[in-house]
C-alpha cells in the first residue's frame, strides 16, 4: 500500500463521502483524472452512475475511509459529519487525511479540527467557491485551511478539483472566507438587481443595463478602485481630499429619494445611508467613503436583528 | 458665425457654466482639444488658470451663453440652474443647446426639459460617471438623455469629454442611470468592505483579501453570471433547478450568523435575508435567487424609512 504514504502518488486513491450534486461532481472529476475512487452515501442509489463508471461503493463509512489515504467529505453541515462518522469511522480514519468541505462557522470548523485531532486524523477544512458544473475547470477556486503539511501532502490531488488555495493553519479561515465571499456576491448581485429595477421603472431592459453596468462600469470605476485602495484599509488611512463621507451621505440620500420617486424598493440605499451616517457620528465625516470599513468592523447596535 | 450652425465644426466654441472641480476639468479638456472656450462662475476667481490658458471669462451668464452654440452646465443642482440662469440668460439661450450635468431625480430632469422647451432651448440632461481626473480619458462614461437630434448635433464636441452614450429621448434617463449606477457602486463597495471586515476579524489583511475577492472571485463568479442571466430578468424567468431562494435564504442566515460569531456588523446580510424572505412570501421560494428583482421593483413596506 505504498500509495497510502504521507505523500500520495499522482493517482492516489481518494474517498468521497456525501453524494449530493457537489459530491457527485467531486467524485466524477477525480475518476476522470484517473484516481481510484471509493464513495459512500447514506442513500446508496446516488452512487449508481459513479459505480457504472468504475467507482467502488463502500458498505460503511469506516470501510470507505480505510480505502484511501485521503477522504473528501461533502455533507450538509458539521452535525451531519459527526453523525455519519460515528465512532467506528472516526477510528478508521486515524493516520489518514480528511478534507471537510461543508459550510459552517469558524467556531464549528475549530470544533471539527479538535474532533479530528482527538482521533489522530489529519484535518483540513475547506470551501468550494464555484457551483458543481465548474468543479475541475481551470480557475475554480477551492479554499483550504489547517496544517500546512497536510495541505502540501495532498495538494496535487486537490488540484484535480480546482485551483487550491491554502489560507493558513487556522482551520476556521476557509469557512470564514466562504461567508465573506458569499456576502460580497450577494451584495453585488443585490446592487445590480436593485439598479436594474430602478432603470426598469423607466422601461430600460435589464439586459441592456447589464452591458453598461457590469461589463463597463463595475470593472473600470469600482473594482479597480477597491484593489488600489485596499492597503489604505489595513492602514486605517482615509484621506477625504477627493470626496468626503458627508458628500457620499448626500449621494446615498439622493439615491434613496430617486427610488421613492420611481416607486422602487429603497431598503438598500437607506441602510447604506444609515451606515454612512454612523461613520460620520464616529468622527469620519471628513474621511473618504472607505471609512465605513470602521463601522463594519464593529457589531451593529443591539436590536438590529 | 458659421460655427453656430446646428452641426458645429470640429472645434466649435463651447461655454462652460460652473467651475467646481468637475466644471474645471470639463473646460480644461475642451481647451486642450482646441475648442474656443468661454466660462462663467459665480466666484470669478475660479477661472484664473483657465483665463491664463486662453479661456474667455464672460461677465454674465447671458453673455457666456451667447458666445457658443453649446453650453455645458455643471452646477450643484437644478435649483442652482434656475437661479443662475434667471430670465436674461434663459432668453439668450434661445436657439442654442444646453447640456446640463448636475445630478438630480428624473422628475427634476423632466421639469428642466420643460423649462428649456418654454425658452426655445435645445436641452440634454446628462451624467458624468467618472471623477474629474478621468474626464477626457478613453472610456470615461458620459450619459445623455433628451432629443436624439440635439445629441447628434453635438456628439463630436461631447466626445472630447469622454465616451458619450445617448440613453434615449426621455430626459430623465441620464439621472436615473446615474442613481442606479451609483447605487450599484455603493452596494459593491459596501459588500467588499464588509467582507474585508469579516476576514479581518481573523487577522487577514484587506490587501490580501482584495486580490482573491475582487481580482478573481467577482469577475469569474459574479459578474459573468449577472450578464448571462440579465435577459431572464426581463422575461421574469427564474428557474430554481440549480438552487432555490430557500437555499439562498439559508446561506444569508449563515452569513449573518458568522458575522455575529465574529463580532462584525450584520446589518447588510440581515437586510438581504429579509429581502429573500420577502421574495419567498411573494411565492418565489422555489425560484432562483434572481427573483429578488421582483421585490426590488416594488416600494418597500411603509415605515421602512
Amino acid at each position: 500500500m505504498t500509495q497510502q504514504s504521507s505523500t500520495p502518488a499522482p493517482n492516489s486513491p481518494v474517498t468521497v463521502i456525501g453524494l449530493g450534486p457537489m459530491g457527485l461532481a467531486l467524485a466524477e472529476t477525480l475518476m476522470k483524472n484517473g484516481h481510484p475512487t471509493t464513495v459512500w452515501n447514506r442513500t446508496p442509489g446516488k452512487a449508481r452512475n459513479l459505480v457504472a463508471g468504475g467507482a467502488r461503493l463502500a458498505a460503511s463509512v469506516a470501510d470507505a475511509v480505510a480505502a484511501s489515504p485521503l477522504t473528501v467529505v461533502c455533507l450538509k453541515d458539521y452535525a451531519t459529519l459527526y453523525e455519519v462518522f460515528g465512532s467506528a469511522a472516526g477510528a478508521a480514519a486515524a493516520g489518514r487525511a480528511l478534507v471537510n468541505l461543508n459550510s459552517g462557522t469558524p467556531k464549528e470548523a475549530h470544533a471539527a479540527a479538535s474532533w479530528a485531532a482527538a482521533r489522530g486524523v489529519a484535518y483540513l477544512d475547506g470551501a468550494i467557491m464555484v457551483p458543481p458544473p465548474l468543479v475541475g475547470e481551470p480557475g475554480a477556486a477551492f479554499l483550504y485551511s489547517g496544517p500546512r503539511e497536510v495541505f502540501a501532502a495532498h495538494r496535487d490531488t486537490l488540484a484535480r478539483l480546482g485551483d487550491p488555495r491554502h489560507l493558513g493553519s487556522d482551520p476556521g479561515l476557509a469557512v470564514l472566507h466562504n461567508a465573506a465571499l458569499l456576502g460580497l456576491m450577494y451584495a453585488t448581485m443585490n446592487g445590480f438587481l436593485h439598479a436594474a429595477a430602478l432603470v426598469g421603472s423607466a422601461g430600460v431592459p435589464a439586459a441592456e443595463f447589464a452591458e453598461l453596468a457590469v461589463n463597463r462600469f463595475l470593472p473600470t470605476v469600482v473594482d479597480a478602485t477597491l484593489v488600489a485602495q485596499a492597503p489604505d484599509l489595513d492602514a486605517g488611512h482615509y484621506p477625504g481630499g477627493l470626496g468626503t463621507m458627508e458628500m457620499n451621505l448626500n449621494a446615498l440620500e439622493h439615491i434613496a429619494l430617486t427610488c421613492e420617486e420611481q416607486g422602487v424598493h429603497a431598503g438598500q440605499p437607506l441602510l447604506m445611508r444609515d451606515i454612512a451616517a454612523q461613520a460620520i457620528r464616529d468622527g469620519h465625516g471628513a474621511s473618504n467613503y472607505l471609512a465605513v470599513f470602521e463601522v463594519f468592523k464593529k457589531e451593529a447596535a443591539p436590536g438590529a436583528r
